[in-house]
């Protein structure tokens, strides 16, 4: 298995199977055919077994994949088969949000350190956190064991926020602020723009684009 | 020009070119080389080329892309040379965090209807807009022209809300709920799943994933 030949859209239909085999299980089934996960990711069958076989995963002909082990396996591919330390920057809007959102801790993303540089926030207790001075970053973070930063800071300072979480060692982070930020070749950036989403949409209504077995 | 061919992924990749192009717009630049906007996008060269010439835009060698021209073509491919009319269902942690993101309305997204089902909420002004009660819907989403709906209510009303939806004759539909929604064959769903993005870090933190040229 080369890892490094693996494609982003292959990491996103993961998630999507990840995510179909959750209600799977939670809907009592014991196996699912190729046919079915593609049915609810509105995927292929062909697309489905082709990653899946890439991952050493095979369905059984007439019995399908077993829901829980090929959920464990893909959990255990992304990585999310254990618990991560994220730290949030900019307890704003979004960041508060985020801190709310459910899905980061269901899949193992545990937030627990807030930085902020607002001294009215700075010190005070949000959603059972304290939020910490962002001037304290470096001692903190490595303090808390921090392996994953969210940047929810505006645009015109994240760079400088992304500068400093950087040179305190952390080699991942998701970004929300609306700008291309510069890391390092050995660090990994993420962007989170929920604008994108929304133009596509457009596009699709524009053109009356074919929603059939769309492309990931 | 057959649209129906063009994937998901060109579409994101649009999405990108105009943001590069806003940048460089902003930076003073009159052209921009297919080396340079891949350079700002982590693509490859022959990749925008590929992209752009399906569009019909060709640069000129030597001079490049005209970025003025360039951006304006994309954002009309995309559709947002023009205002759209959005209606926001879920007055929640998110959906605030949505009516505050600039990005929708910088790209031409106007949240102008909120929805709640709280009666604590209905009837209060949210940054300027009312919050009308989810049962007036269809009335309400027909008097004010709504073309897209953003779906943030917790994902065990979200299908209903959804159905709604759908009921009063939208057709463009963006869910930040983690749930998988069915909607009719012909109405748009996108969803939004940030902890995505989270999956791919920690998958590129477990294996180590080469970050060089990667595909979207």
């Amino acid at each position: 298995m080369t890892k490094k030949r693996i494609s982003e859209s292959t990491i996103h239909r993961l998630s999507l199977y990840l995510r179909a085999l959750s209600v799977l299980e939670k809907e009592s089934h014991e196996t699912v055919s190729s046919k079915e996960l593609a049915k609810r990711e509105k995927l292929t069958p062909a697309q489905v077994r082709k990653d899946l076989s890439f991952f050493g995963s095979f369905g059984t002909r007439g019995l399908g994949y077993p829901v829980s082990d090929l959920k464990k396996q893909i959990a255990s591919i992304l990585g999310i088969d254990r618990l991560w330390k994220v730290a949030l920057f900019g307890v704003g809007n979004i960041g508060s949000a985020l801190v709310s959102y459910k899905e980061f801790s269901r899949q193992g993303f545990q937030i627990i350190k807030l930085f902020d540089n607002d001294q009215r926030k700075i010190g005070s207790n949000h959603k059972g956190i304290i939020i910490s001075d962002i001037k304290d970053m470096e001692k903190e973070l490595q303090e808390a064991q921090i392996e994953i930063a969210v940047i929810a800071v505006p645009a015109t300072v994240a760079q400088y926020i992304v500068d400093d979480v950087v040179k305190a060692g952390i080699k991942a982070i998701l970004n929300f602020a609306p700008i291309n930020l510069k890391v390092p070749q050995d660090v990994y950036l993420r962007n989170e723009n929920m604008s994108m989403e929304l133009e596509y949409l457009s596009f699709a209504l524009v053109n009356n684009h074919s929603q059939k077995r769309p492309k990931i």
